[in-house]
């Protein structure tokens, strides 16, 4: 039986602060959702009495130990060593991942660091989690403690390999060993244009903590909610089918997907579904927007072009902007933006194009343009609409908010809905 | 003495993956500067008994203690009862704080609910942390263990709240009575093009162990490098100057910047030193490159435009590529980004011009040109240089690898030096 589970984060980068354990959070996401109870996180330095100290402890703890970081070919990593001393195992090179890694120093044109063999070294007994983006593979090992079996998990540090590596390999093992009678199905809903607790106010009011567990996560700018419902197989996905009905019902206005899908996700499966080409004229969103779309591949179908015009010049010259709008309303104004937007269409032949403009900050803002005034425009055929938002936080808020607005109003003018009001301040 | 420091995050909404603890790395950090080794950190949900377990191993393990989460004023709240328990003491009420609480709700037109009075019980003999943002006081108290006198620091989980707190109090009264005669000093080194192992192997036969603690964290693109010397005031500051030295002398060809500094900011840093300006001209890259450009506050000083031209269209009306080329060459060739480039200073008038086209993947790929595939070219007055480059990874990564090695060539421009041959591909 594995119900309870222990997360290692390891690595001097966490203990001195030069990162957030983002790695955590994410293992902490999944291991709920598939039931298990995450007991404790345990962070410590690359130093061995602390390791082992720190490996102990979760062993007696739990039934399941995932630990990442400490596996690269460096001195500091000191993972595999310590699990297989406090597993009392030998440690065994495996030739296939010492192909699999000289094969990626070949392919790019480089010759293998003698020191990267060391991570092709496992406990004796380990069955290896393969890593298919890069050198270091993972490992798992069952080690008897005096009460329980503890299966310990082994993974690399770099976030998108650990995060595959558990997809493909770990959750799928997990949820087929957990000797569980009961599961726990669950559903995620993405909004926008509603805070954390204006949407836990309206959820609460039609489902009660007995029905299911509900969960929020602020990830600016995605909000997400999602429903937990542990029970017998069959039963458990029927309740979670009609508590998703009451969500919807209550606050269906706000959802633009349902699923680990991101807001750009949405845009470019409408965009494609509706054959429909885009154009983006940015100003403080820098290229950000285009940077998303991009993001998804065969966004080449849709995204015709991107212009970031920073300066007044490159609004003239590349997007036609009047010189008397700027002289007039300012870069941050309806009038520019309106402007940008229909240049930018016309200039790429595009079907819709959407323009920003405003002040990101800290600089630039005044008392009747504070820093965070984005001014955003859509233009289609038969239809030209802009409206002024004024975005919260940093630099780096004010562009990420701005464009998420701008992909919601692509996403709403294609489904046919009203683009919304200022909502998000 | 207090040397060693540990940090107990608590909360279910962090054992449940509902929000990153950013809480810990901020803190981390804070430690880290003043000198204090962070032995661990120790996560758990609002469970009495994993609560109590992790504040007696923080207290065994740690000289400071230091929580955050667990002072609100509802049920699962339960740090403070939690402490008082382990430290024998029976709660006592505060009626300075009952009375700041009580203000803080009338102050907004509200009564105070009775169990927010929670808020204002603490442990006989703690010293009260105040809060001049919200309800919650935090507190600190010495508690004897064994072999040590620990001092348990109590904060709230609220990241403004808990932040000003430490800064107005904690932070001063740690570095007042820390007692101690050595300081830990630290410097970062961002390096490109080079592997973390290839470093690794170039720094070790400069710098031994005894030396420094040496660590490495790659957070693609970015590999860093750290030195941390720990010693008596001013004997530590030069050890460590001469120590760097050490590192330029070996490695200095590989790194772009000291401290914690992007390639971006180190990009707009000399644009602006040298009173250039730039036009950006994005296929592959997609907007990312404006987007890191414009992250930075100021860039409107030097970046005059970005042209994402995704489509071939987009490339010959927008940039002035020549469709001849496109028809022989492609839209992945250094003829056409040579085009791009050219295309892009010309149109926004601007010193230099780098251009970026490229195969991101998943799709696309041929035998001649596959995924990852990416052609850069820089224009600037009599010069026009254009490489291909092969990045690896999935379609995120040869998007940042490929605005990572972009922006470089601008460093590189800017200072004089060679353009990088293929490097990190």
């Amino acid at each position: 039986m594995m119900e309870r589970a222990a997360i290692l984060s390891t690595g001097d980068e966490l203990t001195t602060g030069r990162i957030v354990d983002t790695n955590a959070s994410w293992l902490a996401d999944r291991l709920n959702q598939i039931g298990m109870d995450l007991v404790t996180v345990i962070t410590v330095g690359d130093y061995p009495e602390r390791l082992e100290w720190a490996w102990r402890t979760a062993m007696e703890m739990a039934d399941v130990v995932i630990s990442t970081g400490g596996l690269g070919p460096t001195a500091d990593d000191l993972t595999t060593e310590t699990v297989a001393r406090l597993a009392g195992q030998r440690l065994v090179r495996d030739e296939a991942t010492v192909e699999h890694i000289r094969h990626i120093f070949t392919a790019s044109g480089r010759q293998m660091p003698e020191n990267n063999v060391r991570q092709a070294l496992f406990p004796e007994g380990a069955v290896i989690i393969s890593n298919p983006i890069g050198t270091a593979p993972g490992f798992r090992l069952a080690v008897p403690q005096k009460s329980h079996v503890c299966h310990l998990i082994v993974l690399p540090g770099v976030p998108r390999e650990m995060i595959l590596m558990m997809q493909e390999t770990v959750i799928p093992w997990l949820s087929e060993n957990r000797g569980h009678d009961e599961v726990l199905v669950n559903r995620t809903f993405q909004t926008y244009g509603i805070s954390e607790s204006g949407l836990d106010a309206l959820v609460a009011g039609v489902i009660s903590p007995e029905e299911a567990r509900v969960g929020f996560r602020a990830s600016f700018p995605q909000i997400s909610l999602r429903l937990a419902v542990r029970g017998k197989p069959g039963e458990a996905e029927r309740k979670l089918e009609e508590l998703s009905s009451r969500v919807r019902d209550k606050v269906g206005a706000y959802i633009y997907a349902e699923g680990d899908v991101t807001m750009e996700e949405v845009v470019g499966k409408l965009l494609t579904e509706h054959n429909l080409t885009l154009a983006v004229a940015e100003s403080c969103t820098g290229g950000l927007i285009g940077h998303r779309l991009t993001n998804i591949p065969g966004s080449s179908r849709y995204l015709l072009a991107d212009v970031v015009s920073y300066s007044n010049e490159a609004k003239i010259k590349l997007l036609g902007v009047s010189e008397e709008t700027l002289r007039s309303h300012g870069a941050v104004s309806e009038q520019c933006v309106t402007e940008m937007a229909a240049g930018a269409r016309k200039l790429a032949g595009a079907d819709i194009a959407i323009a920003t403009s405003g002040i990101a900050g800290p600089d630039g803002g005044t008392a009747e343009k504070p820093v965070g005034t984005v001014c955003f425009a859509l233009n289609a055929p038969g239809v030209s609409i802009a409206r002024t938002h004024r975005m919260r936080g940093a630099r780096d808020w004010v562009k990420l908010g701005a464009s998420q607005l701008a992909l919601d109003w692509i996403r709403r003018h294609v489904l046919g809905l009203p683009l919304s009001e200022p909502a998000r301040r």
